[in-house]
C-alpha cells in the first residue's frame, strides 16, 4: 500500500481535486472552475505547487483534458480495447511525481472517436461492482459519451456533440431567442425525443421547431424543452437501447432528461455516484502504475 | 399593362433592387447589404424614399424578410397550397404605393415550415417554363429550402438549417479551428455526403470528424470539406431524390456543392437564373394584384 496522494479530474471547464489515502479512502475533495481552457501550458507547474501547498507534498495523478493538446502535455491516446493496466503503463510522467493518465481512442470501421477523463469513472464503476453486467455507460454533457465495455476493458466509444449543439443554437442561431427558457422533462421534451429518435433530417427538425412556434402550433416557451428533446432524442436514438441497461454518469437536470429519453428508447437506467466511481478508478490505475 | 415599378428582394442579410418596366423587362438592378437585420422598423420609409430618389417615384413591391417580425411589418403567411393569385390577394399595403408580398406557411402532419422570399423565384421559374415538370426546387443557403409544386402552386416546403449549423460550428465549436479551411468539391466532401445521407447520428458524425483529424485518419485541412459534406449530405439525404430532377436556385460554390450532393443521392440537377426567376415571379404577382 502506498501513501496518500492527490488525484485531479481536470476537465475542459472544471477541475475536481481529491486527496486520497493509500487505502483508497477519500480524505478531501474540492471543485473549481480552473479547467484546461483557463490555463496556459506554462501555468501547470505553479498550479501543482499551489495544490501541494494546500494538501501536502504528495504524488499527483491527473486525468482529462490536462493531457490534451489544449492542456499541459499532449499524452497519446491509448487505443481501445484498453484496460486499467494499459492506462497505467501509458501514464505520462510530468515533472516531480506528477502523472497524467492517457485518454482512449477508437478507430474501427464505424469511424474514429476519442475520450479523455471519462474512462476513469467507467473503470471505477466496473471494479466496484456497482453496475450491471453488459451495461452501456453514458456520460451526457457538452460531448455525450457512450462507452461499451467487455470484462474490465473499454472496447467501444461514441461521442455526440449534443450539449454543444444546444449551446450553439441557444447562443447565436435563428432559434436563440426561443431557447432562452427552461428545459424541463415534460410533454414538449418527450415530443422532441420522439421526433429526434432515428431522425434522418435533424437540421430540418430544428427549423420546424421555430416554424411551429411562429405558427402557434407550439407555445414559444416550450421550444427550449422541445429542441433539447430533439437533440437528446437523436443522441439516444443512435444507440440500440431496447431492453438494455444504461449506467448514467450524471446528476441534476441532465440525469433527469437522459433518464427520460433512455426510457422512451426502451432502455433501463441505473445511476452511479460519479465521485465514488472516479476515486475507485483512479486508485486502481495508481496501484497498477 | 402598368407602368414601371421597383421590386425589392429584401432578405435577412442582403437586398436586391430591380427597376422593372411595365412589360416585365428589367431596366436596372443593384445589390447591397442593407438586409432586414440592419434596419430598425422605423428606417423603412426613409429607405423607400432613398430608393425612389434614385430610380423615380414608382410603385414598390417587396418580398422576403422585410415582411417578417424582424422586418418592417409582420405580414401573415399565406398557407400552402398557395398560388400567385393567393399571394397577390394577401399583399400588404404599406404606405404610399408600397406593397409587401407575404411568405408561405405549411402546417401538415409532417410539421410546420415557413418561407419568405423564395416563393417569388419559384413562381417565376414555373411560369417562365424554364423548369422540368414535377421538379423539386432547392434554394441552398443559411436555411436551405426544398419546395414542391403542383401546377402553379406551392404545396410543400421543408427547410434545413444546413448553412447556419456549419457557420455555428465554424465560429464557436470544438471543431472551429479545423473548419477554417476552404470547402471544395473533392473526395473529402463526397465522403462526408455519403456519411451524412440518411444518418441518424449526425451529432456523433460531427464529433467523429474531429477525432479522425486528431488520430490522423483524415488530414486536418480536409475537415471543412468533410463536415460541409456531412451537413449537405444530411440535408439532401432527407429528400427522396433518386431519379428526380432538382431545380437549383443557387450559383457559385454552393451550387457546385449541392449539385454534387444531389447527384450522389441519385438526382439530376437543373440550374436556373435566379434574377430572371425573381423578375418573372414578381411581375406575375404584381400583375395579379
Amino acid at each position: 500500500m502506498r501513501g496518500d496522494y492527490i488525484a485531479i479530474d481536470w476537465g475542459t471547464t472544471n477541475r475536481r481535486i481529491y486527496v486520497i489515502g493509500g487505502d483508497g479512502s477519500l480524505r478531501h475533495t474540492r471543485r473549481d472552475h480552473c479547467g484546461a481552457l483557463r490555463m496556459a501550458r506554462s501555468d501547470y507547474p505553479a498550479e501543482i505547487g499551489a495544490i501541494r501547498a494546500d494538501y501536502g507534498d504528495l504524488p499527483v495523478i491527473a486525468s482529462g483534458m490536462v493531457g490534451s493538446s489544449r492542456g499541459w502535455v499532449d499524452v497519446p491516446y491509448c487505443p481501445a480495447p484498453a484496460s486499467i493496466a494499459d492506462l497505467a503503463a501509458a501514464a505520462h510522467a510530468c515533472g516531480d511525481r506528477v502523472f497524467i493518465v492517457p485518454g482512449i481512442s477508437v478507430h474501427d470501421q464505424r469511424g474514429c472517436d476519442v475520450m479523455r477523463g471519462e474512462e476513469v469513472q467507467v473503470f471505477g464503476a466496473l471494479i466496484s461492482g456497482a453496475v450491471s453486467s453488459g451495461a452501456l455507460f453514458c456520460q451526457p454533457g457538452t460531448h455525450s459519451k457512450w462507452i461499451a465495455t467487455d470484462d474490465i476493458r473499454i472496447c467501444a466509444l461514441s461521442t455526440a456533440m449534443t450539449g454543444e449543439l444546444f449551446a450553439l443554437l441557444k447562443s447565436g442561431s435563428v432559434l436563440a431567442e426561443m431557447l432562452q427558457g427552461a428545459v424541463t422533462n415534460g410533454p414538449a421534451f418527450a415530443e422532441g425525443v420522439a421526433r429526434g429518435m432515428g431522425a434522418t433530417d435533424l437540421p430540418s427538425a430544428l427549423f420546424q421547431a421555430r416554424a411551429a412556434a411562429l405558427l402557434g402550433a407550439r407555445a414559444a416557451q416550450d421550444t427550449a424543452s422541445y429542441v433539447s428533446g430533439l437533440l437528446i432524442g437523436s443522441d439516444v436514438g443512435a444507440r440500440d437501447l431496447a431492453g438494455r441497461v444504461v449506467t448514467l454518469l450524471a446528476d441534476g437536470d441532465l440525469a433527469i432528461l437522459y433518464r427520460a429519453a433512455i426510457e422512451i428508447a426502451g432502455g433501463t437506467v441505473e445511476v452511479i455516484d460519479s465521485n465514488a466511481a472516479f476515486t475507485a478508478g483512479i486508485q486502481a490505475i495508481y496501484e497498477a502504475m
